[in-house]
């Protein structure tokens, strides 16, 4: 729980492209802007969404996918290096029409209806995702 | 998805006025701060709860109100300008006594019991909002 | 509702221990590293949640406690100084194997399985948490 400090670097907030996938679409804003490391939120609505739940026991993601029309309520998430590439990874809520949420870890289709990104880019000592034996995921060291 | 990069000017953390409405207070606090760029967070508790819900074939909000008592579990927004004011946009979920959840896109009346706000203002090229016709909605350019 | 300026001080991005109560490490972060003013997220997954809901008629939380193994769909938190120490006050919101969510204030026990944590220390005065006597809850004054 030690880590080391940061520094904001860049900061960005944008609309994001209407039609692309959610997740994509964040880690090509990355690749695009040379960014290995960054923190974000979004808020907009989406027109499919897909999310996962880690089974801690299974070790693997179950994903679900769901056609219609949501708000997004939520999405924090964090860019890191995997394999020496940037990774988005973000958790995210939907809304339905009555209110109704449902959400887990983003993952694709989730098809941006309209959304609005607001990203930090963090200087500092490189966090990178490798295999944790403890839980399974890819975790920072 | 190109956007121009910003930069954090003044930050606050407060507490926002018991029994105001909590959309009415974060776009008065942008306007009386001359903020007209921003995003922010909220947690804390409201007496009664509005939000909305983009109807993306309609093109029109479908707004719910619900009385009672609930935590704002998440609140997330931004401030950019619509027609030459500052305009608050916010998603936001709300909790019951049973930890059951439902939110949307912020809306009045949500009266605040409690509320914590962090808001960050933003120096920048200035984003505005503008009717977009692929989506009906407000956008930035 | 005006509130003084802050400036943001250090930023950590970091991996929270696996094993640990969620509420604890956080406050346990902040009094390691002299930190009494902050705002924070976390992403992640835990394998027990534990939340409040803030009764505003009895004036008392009442808690609610899960087995099980949960995604952090969101948390977002703050620290200030409660009778001299750091206490991090922090909503959260739970999913699980559907993607259906629930959460509020968030409590012990919560047990971490994986957490990523993205705290920005703030400068400038000091908010301190005092009874309320409108809400009967600690706020800033």
């Amino acid at each position: 729980m030690d880590g080391t400090e940061y520094r904001i670097k860049r900061t960005w907030m944008l609309r994001m492209s209407h039609g692309e996938d959610l997740l994509a679409e964040a880690g090509k804003i990355a690749l695009h802007k040379g960014i290995s490391m960054a923190v974000f939120s979004i808020i907009g609505a989406v027109s499919c969404a897909s999310f996962g739940y880690y089974d801690q026991k299974e070790r693997r993601y179950a994903k679900i996918s769901r056609d219609g029309d949501y708000e997004i309520i939520s999405c924090y998430g964090n860019v890191s290096l995997k394999e020496d590439r940037p990774m988005a990874h973000a958790h995210i809520l939907f809304g339905d029409e009555e209110g109704s949420t449902f959400g887990g870890h983003l993952m694709s289709p989730t098809r941006i209806f309209a959304a609005e990104l607001f990203l930090q880019e963090l200087d500092g000592l490189q966090l990178i995702r490798k295999h944790d034996n403890t839980t399974g995921l890819f975790l920072w060291e």
